[in-house]
C-alpha cells in the first residue's frame, strides 16, 4: 500500500497516465450544509421567487469543478464531458444534501473533480446564506460512487 | 432578517461595498479530514521523508483561497494580506484536523477565504491519499471566528 | 488626442496610474441578444420553473467581470467593490436588455469590467439556448454612462 | 424544441457528451466595433509603427477563446487545436469588422469559442481606444458558420 | 538571517503585511534569450511587417505579471499600478535583452511581478520561434533595482 | 524556414493541429537558480525540517505547468498526462539545477510546458529566499531533450 503521488524518494509528481487508454468514467460524491431552521426557510422561499440560491450554487459548483486540476496540485487536467449538481432541502435535519455527478471519456478518474463540485457549491450557499447565518457547517464530503478505469467500481458502504 | 446576496426582486448581485473603509479583518476556519488508521500512520511517516503530504495541501490550500472570489460568484475580490494553514493529526480519532487563518486590511471579511483555504487543503490531502483510502470523509468544516469589520467580531460556541 | 496604452514608441504598456487616488467610480454599460420569438418565449416560460436562463447568465456576467484584466491585455487589476447585472425581456422586439453596473473605490475606471459583465452575460445565454436557435444576435453592447476619476462623468447621448 | 443545458425539472447542467465521438469541427464566428472616424485612423496609422492595435486585440481574442469554458458556466472544457482572428477596417463605414475561426477535433462544437474569440478582440479594441472615444460600440457578433458533429453543417442566411 | 516566507517550525506560510501602508513601489528586472544568429534576424525581419513576435511576447509577458500571485504560492494578491517590458535585440551576441518595470502603490515589493514578466516574455519568445530554433537558452534573469517599501531601496552591482 | 505562428501575411495565429494524431510525447527542460553561498545553506538546511524550499517549488512548478496555454498565447491547450520536477543542489557551484519533465499523449508537444516548469519553479525559490538574497540569478533555461511528433527526437548536444 502506498501513495502513487511520491516518487520513491518521497517527492510529489503528477502520476504518469500517457499510457492508460480513454475510457468512460463516472463518479458520485455528496455532502451536506446544515444551518439554522430559518436559514433553510429563507433559502426556500426564495426559491420561488426569481433568483435563487441553489441556482447560484450549482452555477458555482459545476463552474469549480471544471477547474479541479487548477486547484488540486497533482490532478490531472481533464476535459469532463458532463456534471450536474443537485440539491435536497431536508428540513427536517436542518440540512442541505449536495449530489454532484462527473462523467469523462478520459484517461484518469473524476472523484477529485466530484468532490470539489459539491465542495465549492457548499462553500458558494455558506456565501449566500452568512449574513444571516455564520454558523453553518460543511461536513461528510465524500465519495459515494465511482466506475470505469483500471481500478474499477468503487461503492461506499452505507 | 434577510439576505444581501439578492435584491428586492430575488435577483442575486454582489453586494455594494464602495463606501465601506480599509480596516484590519481576521477569519478562521477550521475542518476535519477522517480517514482509516493505516492511511494516516503512512501520511505521517511519509512527514519524515523529503515531501509531505501536509505541505502539498498547506500550498494548494494558500493557493486556492487566494482565488476565492473566482470560485464564489458573489465574493469580492480582495488583495489578502496573510494567510497560513495547520494541520494536526489526532491518530487517537483518525483524523486530521485543518486550521486556516486568513488576514486583510480591507472592505470586506475574509471568512469566505479561510473556508475555502480549509476545503482546498482537505481536498488535496483526499487526492494525495486516495490511491490507499477512497473513504475519507471531510468534515465539519466552519468558522471558528472573525474580528473586524462592521458586523464585529463573532466567535463559534463550542 | 492619442492612445494611452501605446508609449511614444508604438510600443503597447499598461498605463501607470501609481499616483492615481482611490476614488469612487461606477460604470454602467448595456447590450441587446436577438433571437427568435420562440426562442424568448421559451426563456420566458423557463423562468417560472426552477432553473432559469437569467439567473445562470446573471451568475456568468458577474463572475467574469471580476476577472476582465485577465482577460483584457492592458487593463488594471482591480478589486471590484459592486456589480449587477439586470435583464428586461423586449417581446416586441425579439430581443433582451442586458444592463451591467460595476463599483469601485480605487484608482482607475471600470468600464470595461461593465462592458465585460455585458458581453460574457449575453454569451451565457447564447450559449444556453443554442440548441434551438444558432441564428442569435449579440448587438450594441456600450457604454451608457461613467462617474469619477479625473475625466469625470460621460453620459451617452441617445 | 427544448433547451438541452437544463434537465426535466428545469435544473442548469452540463450535457453529458461522454459517448460522442473525437470528430473535426469548426465555427466561424463574425462582429463588428463602429467606432468615429478619427479613432479608425488613429489605429490605421498606428498599424504601420512598431506595435498596433490588432496584434494586442488579436493576442487577446485567441488567449480568451482558450478558456472558453471558464467563462460561459456550461461549456465542456476543450482542447482546441487551431484558432485565427482577423481584423478588416472598413473605413467608409466607421467600423472594424472581425472575423474568428476556431477548429477542434472533440467532442463538441466550438461556436462558444469562436463567439468568445470575437467578444474579447471587440472588447480589447475598446480598451485601447477608450481614451480617445468611449462612443465605440460593439455589434452583430454572429456565428456565420459551423461545420462538424451530429447536428452537421450550419451556414447564416446572409 | 532568515526565510520569511516560514514559520518557526518550518511550515510555508504567506507572510502577514496587513499593517504596512500603501506606500509607491517599483521594480525593474531582466533578462537574456539567446538564439541562432538566423533566428535574431527572423524576428526582426519579421518585426517590419504586420504582426511581431515582440507585441506578443510583450502582451504574454505583461498578461502574466499580473497573475503573480498565482503562480507563486506565498506572492501576496496586488493591484499593479503600470507594467512595460522592454525588448533591445543585440544581434552582436545573438541576443535579445528583456526590461520589465512594474509600480505598485501598495503594501508589499513587485519584484517577483517583474521577474515573472521577463520570464513569460522570453518563454514566449521562444514559443513563437521553436519552429526554427530549439536551442534557444533563457539567462541572466535578475532584479536590477527595487524602491520603495521598508527595506528601501535595492540597486544590482554590475 | 519560417515561423509557424504567424501566417503568410504575418498574423499571429494558433497553428492548426487539427489532424494530428495523438502520440506519445515527452520533453525534458533544465535551468539553473544561483545564489549566494549563505542562501543555499539556510534551503538545505530548510530542507530537513518540516516544511521545505523544494516541495514548495516543486508544486509551483507542477501547477504552473498545467496551465502554460494560459500563460503563452500560441500554445494548444493540452491534458497533460504526467510530470515530474527535480531539484539538484550544486554546493560548489553555488546553485541549484532545476529538471522538468512533462509527459502527454495528445497531438503537440509539451517543450513549453517543461521550459514553464523550470521556469516557475526557480522564480518560486527567488520568492521564497528573496528576504535574505536579492541577486539570485535563473539562467540557463533550455531545452535538453524531446520525443515524439512529427519533428521526431530532439536532443541538446551539450
Amino acid at each position: 500500500m502506498k501513495f502513487t503521488h511520491f516518487d520513491e524518494e518521497g517527492r510529489s509528481k503528477m502520476v504518469d497516465v500517457s499510457e492508460k487508454s480513454d475510457t468512460f468514467r463516472e463518479a458520485h460524491a455528496s455532502g451536506f450544509i446544515y444551518m439554522k431552521q430559518e436559514t433553510l426557510d429563507l433559502i426556500l422561499n426564495k426559491k420561488i421567487e426569481k433568483g435563487n440560491v441553489f441556482e447560484v450554487a450549482r452555477v458555482a459548483g459545476i463552474m469549480a469543478l471544471k477547474k479541479t486540476s487548477d486547484l488540486i496540485p497533482m490532478c490531472h487536467p481533464l476535459n469532463i464531458t458532463g456534471a450536474e449538481i443537485h440539491f435536497t432541502p431536508e428540513p427536517d435535519k436542518n440540512r442541505i444534501k449536495i449530489d454532484c455527478k462527473v462523467r469523462l471519456t478520459g484517461k484518469t478518474g473524476v472523484e477529485m473533480e466530484a468532490l470539489t463540485g459539491v465542495s465549492v457549491a457548499a462553500l458558494t450557499i455558506y456565501d449566500m446564506c452568512k449574513a444571516v447565518d455564520k454558523e453553518m457547517i460543511i461536513s461528510d464530503i465524500m465519495l459515494i460512487k465511482k466506475t470505469g478505469g483500471k481500478s474499477g467500481t468503487f461503492v461506499r458502504k452505507v
